[in-house]
């Protein structure tokens, strides 16, 4: 049971994680924190959170749990307000969708009392964000990466794992430096490439006929162009080494692909398409939850 | 109402035509043709064709309407089998993905016979193909492209129109330059984005945990990366020239992307990220239709 449970940052993420929590009935008082007082009243109406204040140190003062769903930009800020108010006890995780600059920032500011923060992010989410898009199913089925560090507390990740367990989410533990890998690979290089398409396709003449005979492949492939676009931009410079590495690999696969469709080369483009084919129909990614 | 539909090439699209046509109660006779018996076999069990044939000339004696459904790299032999055996008067259109080289197919083989022949192109699909794909209400609510030319017959333009606003489609004209264009902008440019990055990602050493992790943004982003490789590699192919240009600009925007990423250019990065939000929230497109 967590008896107090502090959620800095109460967005899609953080918000959903209080529902959640709710719903398994293993939180007895949830504490809000947000430098957007609309969206913390919102989140209190909603039953999201019990009370709320501003300022991250009285968020976390008596809280067993504290889960730091912030911006990555805020990160460090979060850290440095919140260390010198943490009760003994108490366990620190994060929901970011980077893990090494998290922790950097963590192990910067929380000293001795880094043991005690358990890096995670929870591969969920949908395009929208906010208190109002939170809703308790979001985590069910989909799985949740902790990247514990060898002077992590055993003790802390096992109350996190706990945590997460409750949500219906499937718990899974790998380093930092894979993670971050895997994320540019799966989720950064996505964003980008969507990104880059829409705003290419929206900078033309012929914008309005281009999107008015787009197809359903279209509005699929470039749904993840609705993110939001300043919490997109921390994500991408947070990972910048890992999604550099990634990019660039991509950038020299697609000029080989456009170099072969110039020579009229469709044996490699057949050849490509084919081991693509496979490979996508035999991972099994499960489909987003959505708010019913 | 039609008298005898002759559709050549039985897949999801022919399939789905013909059902949806069956659905209006326009129809009143339905021939399928296709190169395997298989196909055809299921197409008739499921009642969407009266009977088959392999032979296109045989299918299209007596048919006042033939839909050629057969693929891009197909199309010129089938417009060279059934030229001889076209009924005075019969109306014929096609469903293929690019219009310039059915376009020039259809112009070599029919010669006089050109003006009745309609280009078209119904923007609806799933990643799914063959007969046993098809059903009755994939062209609801989407849109179908109409390129005629300007020796195309009036009478045979408005036959094909009506045609396809029985199947719950709407009818949209336009050249066959600007469909090939917004097509390899929204549609064959994304497939080569998709597959080039999930064959990126299956080459990695990595690759079990990179699809493992994935989450549901990924999904939808590589969905059509499941397409069908031949039909694919024909498509890209027969759009060369509009494919080469958007894809070379696409290619361009990314190298310079990453090029921000690299030098820390925030900035940059949510400017684009921004913009294309905006233009992704504006454009209305709609859903796939799935099989109920």
């Amino acid at each position: 049971m967590i008896e107090r449970l502090a959620i800095v940052g109460v967005g899609l993420i953080g918000g959903s994680l209080a529902l959640a929590l709710r719903r398994a009935g293993i939180v007895r008082e949830v504490v809000g924190c947000g430098r957007g007082v609309a969206n913390l009243e919102l989140a209190r109406a909603r039953g999201i959170i019990d009370s709320y204040t501003t300022d991250p140190a009285a968020a976390v003062a008596g809280a067993d749990m504290v889960v730091i769903g912030a911006t990555l930009a805020a990160s460090a800020a979060v850290f440095a307000a919140i260390a010198p108010a943490l009760e003994a006890g108490a366990v620190i995780t994060d929901v970011g969708s980077t893990k090494a600059s998290v922790v950097a920032a963590g192990r910067a500011a929380l000293g001795a009392g880094f043991s005690a923060f358990v890096p995670g992010h929870p591969i969920a989410g949908t395009e929208h964000s906010g208190a109002g898009a939170a809703f308790a199913e979001l985590y069910d089925h989909h799985k949740v990466i902790l990247t514990p560090l060898p002077e992590t507390d055993r003790q802390a990740l096992a109350r996190v794992r706990a945590m997460w367990d409750a949500t219906g989410a499937t718990v899974v533990e790998m380093s930092v430096e894979m993670h971050d890998a895997v994320l540019a690979a799966t989720s950064h290089l996505p964003h980008l490439l969507a990104y880059a398409l829409v705003d290419l396709l929206a900078g033309r003449a012929d914008a309005d006929d281009v999107f008015a005979y787009a197809a359903g492949g279209f509005r699929d492939f470039t749904r993840i162009a609705s993110s939001s676009p300043r919490m997109w931009t921390e994500i991408v410079l947070a990972n910048k080494a890992a999604l550099l590495d990634v990019s660039r690999a991509y950038a020299e696969r697609l000029t080989a692909l456009i170099a072969a469709l110039e020579r009229d080369d469709g044996a490699t483009l057949e050849a490509v398409f084919t081991r693509a084919k496979s490979a996508r129909d035999a991972c099994s990614v499960p489909e987003a939850n959505v708010r019913r």
